[in-house]
């Protein structure tokens, strides 16, 4: 018998419909025992230290069809990606004392039982919380997106949106350390400021105080667009596409404007595509995920040496996981938004 | 001093706005003298043989800004690709005598100083005409997309718009060749009858039966679409994004629904982009003509052996050509759409 412990868990009460609320999750109180249970070979039980806050997790709260994610039943624990240390193993490829960083839940421990989207971590001389973020997922979906498919060349002009998200942000960076022009958008003054700078974009406007997007593409582009890495979709995208140039390419990352609707807005301007040969492209990181060796070894050196900026808003406690959530859909975050569950 | 020669010329009247009509062109008769004119370095004097309909032709009697195309001026001559004998030529890379296609006017003899767009005609034991079509930009464009673009693999389900199209009629046959389950659409039954018994598509529709287009292709693709090789753009195309299938493709070929709209269509379903990590990708044929050798040595031992069908619909005499260009728009056309200008 292992030790038994009392589990704080949040839960999925009911489907998200509109905005997501903090009421949309409960917290409940379940023991676990800290011991992968019989019949379980290959799994592990996790104590989780820190939990990654992604827009990808309240979209799993909806009742979606067509996602490339499932979504959460009502009353299943919110999974999403988390920093954890290995308290039992049933599987050769991870000990106890093992820090990993993927799949997990949101709760004090958890049994993964998919130990296949698992990454073990083996530097530890940066913050362990750079796992949920710039050395996580995050970090690889920047990476992937910007250098897998965008193809950037050096001296092209970069527009990024939601630029100071936790993607947003190492997008905009990795373009400018590769010698690209880089403009970001944002929805607050303070956030325009920070991208200006803290995180040497070369300019930064507020969409919110822009009544015409195009036009303000083209005042930060007046020769229009190479590369443009989309985060939000809708209008902005809409936008973006007669300020493109010739061959430019979209990586399309994610529409954050568009997962909440009851109905996705309809976008215009199209036609741009084959006017100006434009490839558009969306991909999901894990067919990237192999490249994360050759990631961490661009990525760390530039930690190290301070080249990369990056902010994280972190809250404590597992409780706070519900409001932090849902702040990703209002802006309010600064930086990755993550939730520090325990420290060791 | 060159022989002297009544040269009939099919004239841009004005801007076309709305519908083309006939009307938007005239029919002039100047005279022309049958030399290369002092000065004219490396330009060449051609009689043109067979001309080429095709959409661009008329996106170019628009007033339309940020096309790759320019817009021909009114009183210019019309412009596109055909098929020509040099007559006279002071480039030593052509000779009179020479069979060429490649951009020449809509008349009976042409100056042509841009040459660099000129292919020098090889191969004759097959129509001349085909030049124009399956053996010039349309056959090259077809193939770009399909391989270079589409990156297909066999056992792939591929839906083609406008199928009966110059463009589409090829890129299924291409498709299918490869080992592809083929699907087309377009706009009569007569048509959707001659690219099942004739063209070998797996099946076809006519999209104008169906009140509901996301429907139809969930009927005829029950487990979705990999590739959609796009020629209309619109309603299909946002009927065709929710029935793509992951890291599904898509050739924006063209959009001939939009051409003529004086605002463009917006659609909806873009997230679906996001969900599938799907492709979207626009090009330009003129990027690709590297790779006509290669073409040609495809697709010549192709056409002898009878394993594509390739169907022109001919009209005769330049006068023909406004109705003939106009017509493209009105689905008028079964097959490749050609004027012969003469003979020889």
């Amino acid at each position: 018998m292992g030790e038994e412990m009392s589990n704080k868990q949040i839960i999925l009460k009911d489907y998200v419909k509109g905005s997501p609320k903090e009421s949309d999750m409960i917290l409940k109180t379940s023991t676990v025992e800290l011991k992968v249970p019989d019949g379980c070979d290959g799994a592990v039980l996790v104590k989780n230290l820190y939990l990654s806050c992604d827009p990808f997790v309240v979209v799993r709260m909806m009742k979606m069809e067509d996602s490339y994610f499932d979504s959460y039943t009502p009353g299943q624990v919110i999974m999403g990606y988390g920093v954890a240390k290995i308290l039992d193993s049933s599987n050769p490829d991870f000990k106890k004392g093992d820090l990993i960083w993927g799949i997990t839940g949101f709760e004090l421990y958890s049994l993964i039982k998919s130990t296949q989207s698992l990454f073990k971590i083996t530097c530890t001389d940066v913050p362990l919380s750079f796992y949920t973020g710039i050395l996580g997922m995050t970090g690889m979906t920047a990476y992937a997106g910007f250098y897998e498919i965008c193809c950037p060349k050096k001296g092209e002009s970069v527009f990024v949106s939601a630029a100071l998200g936790a993607v947003g942000q190492l997008a905009g960076q990795f373009a400018k350390l590769f010698g690209c022009y880089v403009v970001g958008s944002a929805g607050t003054q303070d956030k325009v400021d920070l991208l200006k700078t803290k995180f040497g974009f070369d300019d930064a406007f507020n969409y919110k105080e822009e009544a015409d997007l195009n036009a303000a593409l083209k005042r930060y582009f007046p020769d229009g667009i190479d590369i443009y890495f989309d985060n939000v979709g809708g209008k902005m995208l809409e936008a973006a596409l007669p300020n493109m140039r010739a061959h430019g390419r979209i990586a399309a990352n994610g529409m954050i404007s568009q997962y909440l609707l009851e109905e996705e807005e309809k976008i215009g301007n199209l036609l741009c595509l084959v006017k100006k040969q434009i490839r558009m492209e969306a991909f999901i990181v894990f067919d990237y995920y192999h490249l994360y060796p050759k990631y961490l070894e661009m990525v760390l050196p530039l930690i190290k040496q301070e080249k990369l900026v990056y902010v994280e808003d972190i809250v404590e406690g597992i409780e706070a996981a519900p409001a932090a959530v849902v702040g990703l859909f209002s802006g309010r975050n600064v930086g990755k938004q993550v939730v520090l569950v325990a420290p060791t």
